[in-house]
């Protein structure tokens, strides 16, 4: 492992404040059920979201926003087409993305898409331990968008995707892991009810792309995400467990966590 | 009426922890309103969701899918074309499925596919009076998704629906009613504030599927999921009538909700 | 100035009256992001909304409608083609309708097509001051969905707006601005975590379509939304100034918002 806890430490938090002071634009291309929750969580964490994804506006927009996420959850025709067009404008506009290949493994119009996207080279994937198998063709997947595999089992299909991508890979569960092919880097926050409310995941691959705008380093961008994140839901957590109201928590949590919050909670292993 | 109380009571605490300890997989097609709401609903009362609505996908997901909603809300092209893939395929593998006609009537796109799904034999439909009405054509349908019928209006199309489905018909009002064309029951639990919060019925449509994914016999599951919903809601209710913080209280309440709370509360007449 | 503060809050609190006693059905056409948020707004404040946006059916609801959104957030094609088959429909049945032109300026779809519903004269439009510099073709629009230009930029661009359409032209702001090309009403009520959930705007576009329709003057109904909306802001600012739980207390507060509040708080300038 190449990476200290200081380190992290220290680059997640200049991390945050980066993303509050330059408010990053985040074009999302991402499912129906999160879309809503996804703009909230963006804007509540600093960040400044646009739900561009219509064919012919996602590419020219990619090549203005400073991030993008391509989440393959409810991935009608139309969406299909924006991502299609706006992941090779982000590379060539040197935009940071992020794909969340969700549920991919058998179902046949997402599973060829996140094939095709994972060998464009994206920034940083992000998924549970059986997208991860199933991205690395190790796999057939989960039960919908649940994993049936822990995290510990999709280490090396992390890491081979992360050296066929080049950026890194995150492998969120109980424990979280990201990779960016050699270091590895397991993040313990988090709490049991982010599984109870929709879209938990699909939030965090979209502050993935949020801090790619203000972190040069993928691996560095996908740690700081995933703590704030998991950290906010710690604190969230607190005030409720129950999973509306945690929600709500979650929201209010990610406007207030602090620099001294990640200090004081995040715990690296 | 071939049931009674103490039998529907001891049914549905049956299935209430069925659904917990096996955690349904719930294919939703569903309305963009309410669709986040829906997953969450699912989740907080324990089963899983999987908004597969793509064509192509639909159909194979019917095959391994628990249970099935079919909600023609905001039936796009691509949702028209899922749902007309899935019924068959759910209907093939033996897949519960339910029916919620939105606004049927007078809408040129939907109804006519509501009467198609109608005669494909969904397991439960569920609608307002005015959408019953619709359905078995003795009337012309609500304003907007509103009913201008009132639930005692809808028994005979009710009845007439189950009878050329072969399933149950659930009507949704001040005072619930379901009916599997011979045995009518209803329950008297519930608050208006659910009217004042966007997807309460389309939320219930989908806990349906969940308990159908449990309950082999359509009256019963159709019955659970409406006592368990409205239990749930008067205990939301308690906590705050407010449109807002109702919707969340809701959410908290199906997640915690208890076999003790169905028999302390549930009213069925 | 033709409008004096005292007419302008009577006049605000007959509309609300008038919303909550008749309950106007505002068909809305928006975007994906903000759809069920929007949809709860319509129900707190006391309208029935129904977001009828598929071809074929948009235009036969626009002739029954009391009041019509097209909100050009998430354009997709079937909503294009339901906007523009809606808008006539509403302007031959004497529905008043509109215009929410969300980031239009320099993006390829929505621009034109928002160039030409403005033209077709839609009684209201409301955007940031971006979004109406752009309209007018005097700004190339802002950054995403934010505006990049202040209210009072844009009181030339929304005169002239105001005079092609022969309507009324709401810009959001800090201090929001009305007019109907020749009087400009100021509003000052509404808090800055308006700004940190997403949907702050379209929600309010959407209740400008609900109070059209109880009052038969274009900039009265702007006005009256806004100083309904932005004084439930407040009251909600007073139970959480942080994002989730604000949003939740905005709907609640959009059910309690009394003709008493109107007056003890709204603040023309």
């Amino acid at each position: 492992m190449s990476r200290t806890p200081p380190n992290l430490l220290t680059a997640t938090q200049e991390a945050l404040e980066a993303v509050r002071s330059t408010s990053p634009l985040v074009q999302c291309i991402t499912n129906s059920v999160v879309v809503g929750f996804t703009a909230n969580a963006l804007l509540a964490v600093g960040a400044a979201p646009a739900m561009v994804d219509v064919p012919d506006e996602a590419s020219m927009f990619a090549g203005v926003a400073s991030g993008l996420l391509i989440n393959l959850g409810t991935c009608r025709e139309e969406q299909r087409a924006a991502a299609l067009e706006a992941a090779p404008a982000a590379i060539a506009a040197g935009t940071p993305w992020v794909l969340d290949p969700v549920a991919v493994g058998v179902l046949p119009v997402r599973t060829p898409l996140a094939h095709h996207l994972r060998d464009l080279g994206p920034s940083i994937v992000r998924g549970n331990a059986s997208e991860i198998l199933a991205l690395a063709e190790l796999g057939a997947g989960g039960r919908g968008v649940d994993s049936t595999s822990s995290v510990n089992d999709a280490i090396t299909a992390a890491q081979l995707v992360a050296r066929v991508t080049g950026g890194a890979v995150a492998v969120s569960g109980a424990t979280d892991l990201v990779t960016d092919g050699v270091s590895v880097v397991r993040l313990s926050n988090g709490h049991p009810v982010l599984t109870k409310m929709t879209g938990g995941g699909c939030a965090l691959g979209a502050l993935m792309a949020a801090f790619a705008a203000v972190t040069p380093d993928s691996l560095t961008a996908a740690v700081t995400a995933t703590s704030v994140y998991t950290v906010a839901a710690d604190l969230a957590a607190e005030r409720s467990a129950l999973p509306g109201s945690f929600a709500v928590a979650l929201l209010d949590a990610l406007s207030e966590v602090s620099v001294d919050d990640l200090a004081a909670r995040a715990v690296f292993a």
